[in-house]
């Protein structure tokens, strides 16, 4: 870490705060210039909070040069670490399609998708049972009977589920549910990171759409902290100015996390775009940018159902999609 | 709410979409161009969901007329609300100044602080006991001590208390707070809005770093949807490529808020910046531009407190800001 | 284009609006709905300033259902566009590969880039003579000098060349330039597009750092309604919160602007993201979103050169990258 | 400035970089770490490019503490500068209103605004005579003919004119001009802020939609580095997700700007909102956060004016607006 201080910044108060620094087990450097003096502070600088050193009068600025979080750092964990979903691996050489509807709306319904998506090479099934709406008047979900109709559809397939949680109360609801989804709206619902980082149960973390890939980890942080190192990290796009698609899928956010954390990172370019006919191109280039998993939403019955979603692939869509993603990843391991 | 739909959208297609609609208690008008057809829909479109109307493939584009929300829209309500603090009120003409320190430190610090700043015309005591912060390793508040130490000293001074809540599970120990400040990490929190809905306690709601001020009043909705009218709104800053100041704050927040509802707007200053120095000139702005109410970060020692907040005002420029600001106030009502 | 009007709309006001409107050619289709009257008009509204019609006091809101272009419209000319650069084609079908230094230097350097990326299947040479830079002391490129190096690489290797104008009056300088370049800052430089619409050569055009794709198309108009059809669009990047990367390469735009547009278009993923090692993740990932070229940095002598660019692939890591993206497009076309 | 070295620099790497640092004429202080080298440099640090520093292998990161920008620089220049427009002064404890309407239109709009507007107070006149748009096929300007007319009000008025520039080709129609704009969309313009540099006569320099406060300074930096050194600085609105006004006036910008540079600061809450009822509020904050002008739109004949604009006032509007400003800034100043 280095602390820039003012021109003006007397002997004593460089004197006091070093002291506390050192207080702190930091060694302090000290570079003084003619208009600034510099403070390399080496040690580790985790512990200090950086906006309360910017806050001291006599300190223009402080620049971290170790990266804020730990546990999710690859420079701590270099290899990859791989997550186990119900017997499926994801992260390091290990790829899984997730795959499912938006929300689940009934038995046949999920146990159709789940039936037709496992068929064309998903692995995992999502579907949503509690929704976070923008408004209340939104349909907010099957809820509790959501979750038992998805337990339901993974009895008969023997796909492993993923589907969201929004209340930390609500998680004996998820005891047989084998990845919680944190959506992008709760990535610093810091209650909730807290909860689940006590749960011994994978963990998606969808990152928020105008949050920095470092509040990204540092969530990751929070949930690693308490004990659970089981945290996948997804991409689902970003607010831009953009008004063509709902939001802009962030692809550099795959290598960039990739050098940054040694987690697995998934991208969700349904929700990024929300338009069915991006989602194949975005699918695919996700893959060749080096995704460990994709997450799609796909319907059975878009002719009959009138409000599915505008951002989900037909069974068919899906199994042309799968294919070009398998056939990339050939590329990009070399077998291709 | 307009619908557009696509040049090869067939007749079947659109009187299956007409009947949907008539069947939700719309009346649907059609406008049939060469390229495009336009479906105004006219009547109570609040519960009808855009994104599952754009899905479908005959639909171009939908366009909203009416707002989304309804127990915040000044349209309905064109009074201004005014709220009841602990026997003050805020809204319409009533204007108050919150101001106490970022985090409660300790019983001296929070008594010092809130004795000196209601001197200087602070009405309202603010401080943090829970704090939501980015990372794991920083400070997170004195939790529940926090709330103790602020509630004496509300009994020490009359002053009514805010402070933050992060989980719905602590709201018995929030029973003798005045009002309840939701952060802006947790705006989309749908959880936390809906117990607060329930509650009967003014909520001050503040505004997330990226969301637009539909959204933040679709949050509001939540709460005011569960019953409890007393939502006061804050504009704390938002997300921008400037790197000067923290956040940036958009004042023009206030007037539009203003013309979109009856509730009242509150201006913090002090996180938008996270600069003391930027606190005065903003706040007088803030004042100009016609906010209900203020809430400012003050701290009483910033010479021994080596970790005080870079964005506090001493008790000194409070007083001094306090004092413009009441002129202000003055010249926007005719009196200055 | 749809006009919703103010429910306070006076029947005077809405006749004169609708006289004025069908006295530029439109049709005027009326909706009376209890709280909003709602304006479809019908037939060639591209000359419709929208601003203006929203100015208007009766006026609520304005949606234009047309696209505001029409020369760079894809439903008025269905096929790709091809564009023709001394001999080669892109667009449709046709992928190139561009590839050069940041900026020219010198005779011996942009002869030996150009060189070895055309053995590695580059087939258009890139390279800065006039150079836009945030600071009047950062180099600004060598000028007239650089063009003059160009067409000697140009010469020796028989590649096109392309580089970037940032003046109308250096047009001259430009003859046997085969593609001209605008950069991002000057991508709504109207003046400049303008001029380019008036000359007879492949126009390179990227898009602004925050601009929408619709504003990236309006200014492919401006140059298309002066007669030069030859327009070859470039996302390179957009601002977003995250600074990790100096931009954020944004590779939805590559899908959507094949859908809006028929022109060609490019990815550049080194100046997104400022950083060699993310340039052949995004560059793979631009081919298997579409892509019809790609743009990349070269430099020949990364350990001598001290100044030379944190984006710039070696030439071993360009062969490498080519392959792989070859190999990307025969997934794509069914080949791979 | 600061560099931070990668653990694995050599002491070759960084003896070489050092040499090359110091053959610069800068200091370089060294402190060694477990896993990082500092590397603080000392002296005329604005000649050194911070991109290319960056781009070395062994450079991790670079940081900068001196400001960029030296002739905008206060540190360098404590005084306000006052700018000279016509025999009036602006800047330093100099305010002046700017008004007039959005375009030029005719001899007798310009005419009567010009009255209007200088007999509520304002002292300048603004006018658009050259309009840049996003759309070739809208209105763009009066052109040559739309300076005469402000020229022909400027005599018949007194009052000393401002219009917007696209073109360094047009300067010398621009010779009885009192100040020259730049536009928001040419901020970054390098060539036409080059030839502004050469000019003798003042120019206000707009804030690009989504450039930083320091690229706005950069900006003025070009325009000083030639040797003019009259340049007002315009806040006039940015770029965020917010939807309900066409963007968003960054009234922070006005502290900042005053405490990083010596030049007068003026808001323009005009173009930022698009809607004349948030003009009086946002021009009233302006003015309490310390503007040292202000640019409104105003028209003369709102009722028959079609196509008037949506953001100009009445000039009653106008009226009460400039009254309020005035005792806003009697606040301001400690006469209020």
């Amino acid at each position: 870490m280095v602390a820039v201080l003012k021109a003006d910044a007397t002997r004593e108060q460089i004197d006091s705060l070093t002291a506390w620094l050192e207080g702190r087990g930091l060694s302090v450097h000290l570079s003084k210039g003619a208009t600034h003096t510099i403070l390399g502070l080496i040690g580790d600088t985790s512990q200090i909070d950086t906006e309360l050193l910017e806050g001291l009068e006599m300190v223009e600025s402080v620049k971290r040069i170790s990266e804020p979080f730990k546990n999710a750092n690859r420079k701590f964990h270099p290899e990859d670490t791989v997550v186990d979903i119900g017997g499926l691996k994801i992260g390091g050489p290990h790829f899984q399609l997730i795959a499912g509807p938006c929300s689940v709306e009934s038995q046949e319904q999920i146990l159709a998708v789940a039936k037709s998506v496992r068929a064309s090479g998903a692995s995992i099934l999502r579907g949503g049972a509690f929704k976070p709406r923008t408004s209340p008047y939104d349909f907010q979900g099957l809820r509790a009977d959501g979750i038992e109709l998805l337990l339901e559809a993974k009895k008969q397939t023997g796909m492993p589920i993923i589907t969201e949680i929004m209340n930390a109360n609500h998680l004996p609801m998820f005891e047989r549910v084998d990845v919680i989804q944190v959506g992008a709206r709760n990535m610093q619902n810091i209650e909730l990171l807290k909860e689940l980082g006590m749960a011994r149960k994978p963990v998606l973390l969808k990152r928020g759409l105008a949050n920095t890939l470092q509040e990204l980890l540092m969530s990751a942080e929070y949930i690693m902290a308490g004990g659970n190192r089981d945290v996948i990290l997804c991409e689902r796009g970003i607010r831009t100015f953009e008004t063509y698609s709902r939001n802009t899928l962030d692809l550099s956010a795959v290598p960039i996390l990739r050098e940054l954390t040694h987690l697995p990172v998934v991208v969700d370019p349904s929700h990024a775009s929300g338009l069915a006919r991006l989602v194949p191109p975005m699918a695919m280039a996700a893959a060749a940018a080096g995704a460990h998993g994709l997450m799609i939403e796909v319907h059975n019955d878009p002719v009959n159902a009138l409000c599915d979603g505008a951002q989900s692939l037909t069974p068919e869509q899906f199994a042309d999609m799968a294919e070009k993603v398998r056939r990339i990843r050939g590329v990009m391991s070399g077998d291709g």
